[in-house]
């Protein structure tokens, strides 16, 4: 029986807390939060459990195995850290940590004191995402030519991060996912309308932007986030030499549809511009079922296996570390208006 | 009554003869087209009109006041520039030239003659176009934040050109005619996976592209461009203060939606990140109606309009230069990964 | 401070407890239900609450002001009668009674001992219906012509009713709300596939059904309600002579849409049937922001302030009696393919 | 060389001119339309073709094989009539009479004859029916329960006839040819807002109506048309034991969507009501290419086909017999109110 902690009952803490309640290898045993409303709300859903303002009461708790760190961003290093240092496995919001200097640190930790990190790329263990990777894995879509993934929508803003470390969190774990490649280099370009003016350019937090990441074999993906759009988006497309697919995941059924389209360019058998053969292949559209299973759900189970069958998860410290990269190289990318960044 | 003369047959041809043959103000004389199959075509819808394979005979009659050439853009300086020599008004498909300096040659012997030049930026006279204009016109929209396009779909692959000369024109002729400030620079990044692979990155042909462009006032344009999509997306944000809009030009009803939707950021209160105050707005959506008229042929009617009242029309020689300025820049981001190109 | 008892604790019962319970007006004290699991889901979520699998003591307690019946519809009667006896104003869901002498009868009872009876049409209470409801009070529509209401989804089969006895209640209910006149007859069809096969026609549960309801003034409804489609369908259109509005109950946003159509017809100046003139209007699309409230909050909140104010509840019996009324003529005519049924 | 005389250059002649003109096997040599506008129109794409405004003339031709009769239904049965009299084989507009005794002496005609009778069901040619119909015969959707069709849109109001022999003739010729039993019995309602005002019941001119087609096997059929729709909707569900069926026709691409999902009805393994066993099948969804041709160019190779190698077309007199009985029955019964008739 894991015996868990939770700091942290904002917006998504209650959800960490309820999907590992509700699974038979571990307890919730204290939740944390600074915010006595939060404390409040925590003790009327869950009279049983001990719930403290005090994060140092829990980070050093003998009766705690494994602590899930459910902040913002810049918080996790000092949490998980102590977390580490007392002995316990680290359950961590994304994106992991403020800057790549602290993941390294935090794995580094956890290496030497044979612990579990897992970050909570929660959108990896949905039905979308999982039957994305197996369609890649079993080389149906071919060789991959794109991701192109568009993430907009009114507000939520964020006080302490841009729309970067906000949405493309998202983007870039599924992208570092399914694209088996490493990241190359990066360029982003992003606008600040309402944050930060009148204090220069360098302190405004974007309210959108867009990256743009380049892989080997001409592999190219590019994710569009914005807090100032009129309407929801959620939509993904992958280009494979073999098929391509849509994400819409806001579609209630059908999110996925993987379309038997491509194309493919002859050899000019002749003396000009003009006799390029292009042939175009359009056959059957199919969606395949997607697991509607809460995603967290099976996160939390992950974790909770990871754990007891020691077992590396894929999600670690390492994939947290890559996508905090990422962000970091879009920051100073979008800073210097494009700039491309080498990672 | 003025008299046209049309040069290509192709695609795009066949609706510019039979816009400008439906005006009472004009009569098209002459079609001319290289590919005898197209002579063919032409002949047979209009047994009446003279059809020849030769544009010299075409560019040198004196029965002719205006020619439209709507063939391959690597023909238009060359043909244009022969037109206005022999005193022609010109019609000019987009993109205008091949490059910036050929439109500017182009401008001065206009001028020089007193020509009108027009270049076909039909977007610009479509219902949902002049209806966003007459918003941003009427301050409806408030200061404007962003502008993002997306116009994506499988092929046609063209063969002179990549997709940013293919694709791209409609959306940055549609973004210059909108956001009335001057774009200032430019990034823009991409990937080419069929064309020119064996003959070096340089040589490629980019099938897919994204470009931003930067504005005063941290205005900023996106446009995603890609002709290896499994789908047809047709999508416009363009982002106000006071008001949103998106153009789904896929919509048969409904392509323009305008949401009363915005953010208010207020002056923090208090001492820290968490006192900054944001109010959301969200309010009804209205779909104005837009008119349905044929836009080639409205812009038809005004290309004989200027001619005849000897007006500057707002798609002259400059606008279709401003747009080609536009292109080279991004060929030439794209070809160095995101370097910021100024305008 | 109401005392509440919840009878029924099933799909719909945690629903009308969870919002009675955040209401400051009263108390929910006792949860009943004769399914052991059902009692220990009340427990575990209320440990504070009594739970009890007698419905009797809950009925005859001194200490409960007012019963919510949600149990399947063959109990209503027997347990809202047994409330209304013991003195409780009652809150039962849809429909009410499975027939019309029953639902008189409980009628009658309640006006005898001064007490409320609220029938659970919760769709009256959302956003989408109010907005409804305020477009026909202000004459936005203009003279009604019909309502047409398709609900078709995959399941979820009853035991104990037909399709109609299901799905029909919402759109009879909405139906009795929007168009104030008087249903007068009705027609109904439909087919059974699955349930009661060898057990003759007369037992059979109809599965798809198709329901017209003839109103004065050529008013007409009809509703589509089918437990055999692939896909979930919530649709209105209600056709009105100044304006026409469609409700897709399945848009996150953007769920109403008012529509400025409609069709004139002028007088024949001629002598024949060619000179009919027809003229259409189709102008803007209008969506109003619509209330998105909890509808079972706002209800509930209106039933304690029925009863704490000696208000009659819009959705009385009689409301409830008149849908009952429609679903009985409904089941005759299908059963005698189509015979219409006066009211 | 079939020579094919057109009667009627209104909405569909043109299109039924040009088809035939464009196929191989044939040559339009006359058109005949009655108003002279529709003659100068004619004379102007087809110079060559003789036309006229006698119908008489082209009647009784020795020049002319076959006659296509895309005129007002009411004038169908004289034309055609003399049509075969004079020996020309026919193809005729939909619905093929204006009552079902005119259809039979037609056939009877052409039998003794020994001439065509093809009924212009243009959609039985489209790829999204034949592909439907594929499906049928392959037993892919397995045992059939219901055909539901909704097609409404705004207008156009039709001078001689109503909303079901305008729209209807659409459905009913595509159930016919879907489902292979024989129609039994029908009820229609419907209703009339604006036609016919005055004029009394029985000469009012429905504009929206609502028909169930009773078949064996419990088979129903069901057709929501209507010409007050705010919205244009072209929807039909079609459910199989096997496989569900969608088919929006107003979908540019993935007309056609098919279903992996049912319902299956376990045999009730206990005491009571509670234990029927329902367990539901929902897995993957499949949208097969459908062939984009166009339907009527196919339809007129096919009629073609017919006369040179004498054989009986589908979609033959009969055909056109079946669904003029079904919308005489529609009308019957729309009149007495939804009243049951046998066919």
């Amino acid at each position: 029986m894991i015996r868990i902690g939770v700091i942290g009952f904002g917006y998504w803490g209650p959800n960490v807390v309820r999907n590992f309640q509700g699974l038979a290898a571990c307890r919730v045993v204290t939740i944390c939060d600074s915010n006595p409303s939060a404390q409040e709300r925590a003790r009327k859903i869950y009279p049983s459990m001990n719930v403290t303002g005090n994060s140092s009461e829990l980070l050093t708790s003998a009766e705690i195995d494994a602590v899930a760190v459910v902040t913002p961003v810049w918080t996790h290093f000092e949490l998980a850290k102590k977390a580490l240092e007392n002995g316990k496995h680290v359950f961590v919001e994304k994106p992991f940590t403020s800057n790549s200097a602290q993941a390294e640190e935090l794995i580094e930790l956890a290496e030497k004191k044979h612990l579990k990190i897992m970050v909570d790329h929660t959108f990896l263990f949905t039905g979308a995402v999982r039957k994305i990777r197996q369609l890649v894995d079993e080389d149906v879509l071919g060789r991959l030519y794109y991701y192109d993934s568009t993430r907009v929508n009114l507000g939520l803003f964020q006080h302490d991060v841009n729309v970067i470390w906000d949405l493309a969190p998202h983007d870039l774990s599924i992208m570092d996912y399914v694209i088996k490649h490493k990241a190359q280099a990066l360029v982003a370009t992003g606008a600040c309308h309402l944050n930060g003016h009148g204090a220069g350019p360098l302190n405004g937090r974007e309210e959108m932007a867009y990256i743009t990441v380049y892989f080997p074999d001409n592999i190219i993906a590019h994710v569009n986030v914005n807090w100032l759009s009129p309407v929801k988006v959620r939509l993904t497309l992958l280009g494979g030499e073999k098929k391509m697919l849509v994400w819409n995941d806001l579609e209630a059924d059908e999110k996925l549809k993987v379309y038997d389209r491509g194309v493919h360019l002859g050899n000019a058998n002749g003396n000009g511009v003009y006799d390029l053969l292009v042939s175009y292949r359009s056959g059957d559209m199919w969606a395949p079922k997607v697991d509607q299973s809460e995603a967290l759900k099976l996160e939390s189970a992950y974790f909770l296996d990871c754990i007891i069958n020691d077992k590396a998860p894929f999600n670690d410290g390492m994939a947290g570390l890559r996508v905090v990269r990422l962000l970091e190289a879009a920051d100073e990318s979008v800073r210097q208006r494009g700039k491309l960044v080498e990672l």
